[in-house]
């Protein structure tokens, strides 16, 4: 028995089939790129038989993108039925796609031959047979998804049988058993592949591809193993249609850390949870605070009498060790503060700073974290607050007043203007500029009316824009009172700077890393 | 072997841990009446000892609530180490709670007995009888959560028992394995309940109660019950700390449907969607809309060329009929749909469309999916597309003009205001009102302003509200300029939708995903 498990990353096919979530061909090789840096075995791209923008993926990761652990794979699906072949359009997609290795669905429940294909149980044996010779003859590895195949054992055991052998005969490498409705148990997945095993043998490997529907997929994944599968389907963070797919940054550290399996190169599971947010964050879904290994409350412990007590003795109040995964211990109430992170930033900045300044700026690290800012994603925001715990303070500008007014009218169109009142240059000498700027939205009025205001006196901010802007908010419980968030991203063409702002109030936030991001700008761009 | 099996639920007492929720004593009562009407065997309503509250909750729940199917339990913890049952202060909150059943934790980990509490293994086992003794001798049925059982039972598995031998002569009714740290996987749990069974035989029920940090509360709580446990703890929604407790609403359907036991009375099950919204409802944490069972995308199809098939044999694709659980089938609807799913769709809503009006839904799509829109995420906003297209108008209100005025002041501190006018009721006779309401944003104050403006006429509009604001810019490229979606969601406590707005101006788009959102609550809230 190999103790090594492949892990096959289905993000960017299965997992996007999650409601609500659409991702652009930027994002997917964005996330391609983070799950090589992982060092999943295998990341499967798209459908390019099903779906135009997958072509153009396929095509820009062989262009540009190139992996250092991980093996691109294009999905597809057997032949038509009654096809041939030679001049199936899915099958040359996936062809086209030029990857080494492909996957195919394939279908093993004879319900599904006989009612969906509307064909006899030999044509859908002969659809596998034919599509595996085809793709293993035009040199590519041919994994197969069984579909549905856990009911179908069920029901007809020596279909789904015979649907394997189809594959195994002519060359397919991998048998990934699929429970596409995710109703299966653990109990039934160890007692089918069990079955499954014994009678493929050592002449392709079992792979498992599950469904999150009974709230098993992980428990099935991990009874599939120890049943002998050797190669594990899922995503990260358990995106998917309906309850999702098999969630990897789960299964990956159970079986790693807990049974004793390789599934990612030597030094990688400590990159989980920072690829988990990551990926969230290019498909702008929230990660699940309570996401066992990579959330946010994974090892947070309620303060109070424990802490001194867990410090003592972690193994005895967490199950693993959080740095493992890339995670750490939190205590809710009593947060751990940083000194030497914080010194050793200043010295990275060039910032002189006494204990008194280290010791503000692990305060008012913590009072803002608690009102929702994330200095980790603001690397600007953070560097001014830093300053202004040293007694700095910007002198570029001081805002008198600003106002945005957002109007429909009758006709249902939108205006929105706003007015900036500021006082531009040190106190002394500072000079009163008042500018008024239409927008198409509030932030964009307030960021053309304050570089109208300061401009003349700021030349550069000519070259400093802004390239980005995300907002989420933050606590869904009280709706459109809940507090937001926003972050902004700039650049000057040479450096590029993020700020963030926090409110109740979206244009407050907006205005706030909008105020900070040009200060950001100022203090490193030269006139 | 009985084929019954008790829910006990702690969602009042352990779920309450979970981060970020605070819950009223009116709160609790609430969740309480729910879980009765649900029909748990077992409400843990809090811990009297450690919470003043919870004091006040048990009092009032005597005093107030009259449970049909539930017993009501007060939790607490064995005796301190060295000291007399007599004057514990902590048993007699148990007593005074008032509860026929009491629940205590015991520590059966032979490291937390020694490093924790300090004392010796002898008098860890003493704590555990004098405690069970004086609750039986008080007439309470008492239960007994085993603390850290798998992982003590692991490194010593003499006094695991030992301590469970402890609890068992004196009288009490359940032994709860607890996985406190939440670490173990199915194979581990089955093993070691396994042996405890063999252990305890009949002298007493054996329960289960787990955390979620491998991802697999549920499948250990089923592989407990595969051994031989008959009581399984949880609560509703995986609320708890961490990664929370085992989720109720997944594993009752999974033991329910899937293994044939009977957890709840005759009827309930049915009722578990509509619970497990209320309780997400009472407690403003938005519902995880992946849940298995109970999420609102549990049973959601993506539309395309199997809709059809999947009316045709629902079970060949739904692992169970999503009716048992309260819930229903979906189709999701997007740019990809065709005419089969619209139809289908209009059915699902009870609507009459012909050909020309399929079509110009199809159309209306296309062409609102192409500037951002996303129908998938928007069930509401689709149904009012759909029902447009019919020839249908709203004549609920009609809306004049609106505007948002947002000012910081030079203190810094920013106010919002809105102004409304709107026409309310059918063109002859509509009046027109005129409001103005500020909020601490600008959706916040045009929401308040909109309802202020039309609440006389509509007083349902007091039972809908927002629970959920998200926005997601579409084209980071041109930063503040770029394309804004808002998606928001209401309820009325007893359904829940989603509406959407697409603009350049964030105004706009969340303008218009609030006045759909609106419309649709009057649609379906009766006055």
């Amino acid at each position: 028995m190999s103790d090594m498990i492949e892990v096959f990353d289905t993000t960017l096919r299965d997992g996007l089939q999650v409601e609500g979530v659409s991702a652009s061909v930027e994002d997917k090789l964005r996330i391609a790129e983070q799950l090589d840096h992982l060092g999943v075995h295998y990341i499967e791209g798209g459908w390019p038989g099903a779906n135009p923008k997958d072509i153009e993926f396929f095509e820009r990761a062989a262009r540009d993108l190139r992996f250092e652990s991980s093996t691109l794979v294009a999905f597809g699906s057997t032949r038509r039925p009654r096809g041939k072949v030679d001049d199936d359009a899915t099958l040359r997609h996936l062809i086209d796609a030029g990857t080494s290795a492909v996957c195919i669905v394939a279908k093993s429940w004879d319900y599904h031959v006989l009612n969906a294909l509307q064909t006899t149980l030999e044509e859908g044996e002969a659809m596998i047979a034919d599509s595996v010779e085809y793709l293993v003859g035009n040199g590519r590895r041919v994994l197969v998804d069984m579909e549905h195949f856990f009911d179908g054992f069920k029901r007809n055991q020596e279909f789904a049988l015979r649907a394997i052998e189809a594959a195994v005969v002519k060359g397919a490498s991998h048998l990934v058993l699929c429970d596409t409705n995710g109703g299966s148990l653990p109990h039934e997945v160890q007692e089918i592949v069990t079955a499954v095993k014994s009678h493929v043998g050592d002449d392709a490997t079992i792979g498992i591809h599950c469904h999150d529907d009974t709230g098993c997929a992980v428990a099935n994944s991990m009874a599939a193993v120890l049943a002998g599968a050797r190669h594990v389907q899922g995503t990260l963070n358990g995106l998917g249609e309906r309850t999702g797919n098999t969630n990897l940054t789960t299964v990956i550290p159970n079986l790693q850390l807990k049974l004793g399996y390789d599934c990612l190169p030597e030094g990688r599971l400590e990159r989980l949870t920072a690829v988990s947010n990551h990926v969230a964050e290019v498909l702008n879904r929230p990660m699940n605070p309570q996401a066992p290994y990579v959330g946010n409350s994974a090892f947070a412990h309620k303060a109070g009498l424990h802490v001194s007590a867990i410090a003592r003795a972690k193994d005895a109040y967490e199950h693993v060790d959080p740095e493992l995964v890339g995670n750490g211990t939190r205590f809710v109430v009593s947060e751990m503060a940083g000194r030497a992170t914080i010194t050793m930033k200043a010295d990275e900045l060039g910032l002189e700073m006494d204990g008194p300044a280290v010791n503000q700026v692990i305060d008012d690290l913590k009072r803002l974290e608690h009102e929702g800012y994330h200095f980790e994603a603001a690397d600007a925001s953070l560097e001014l607050l830093m300053r202004r715990a040293t007694g700095w303070h910007q002198d570029f500008f001081r805002v008198e007043s600003m106002r945005v007014i957002t109007d429909e009218t009758m006709a249902g169109d939108f205006t929105t203007e706003a007015t900036v009142k500021v006082w531009v240059g040190s106190d002394g000498s500072a000079t009163r500029h008042v500018h008024t700027a239409e927008g198409n939205g509030p932030v964009n009025a307030i960021d053309k009316a304050l570089r109208a205001a300061v401009l003349d006196a700021y030349p550069q901010l000519e070259r400093i824009h802004l390239t980005d802007y995300k907002v989420r908010i933050l606590d869904g419980a009280t709706a459109t009172g809940a507090v937001t968030r926003v972050l902004l991203d700039a650049t000057d063409g040479e450096r590029s700077w993020t700020t963030i702002g926090v409110s109740g109030n979206i244009i407050e936030a907006s205005w706030r890393a909008l105020e900070e991001s040009l200060v950001y700008g100022l203090l490193h761009t030269p006139a």
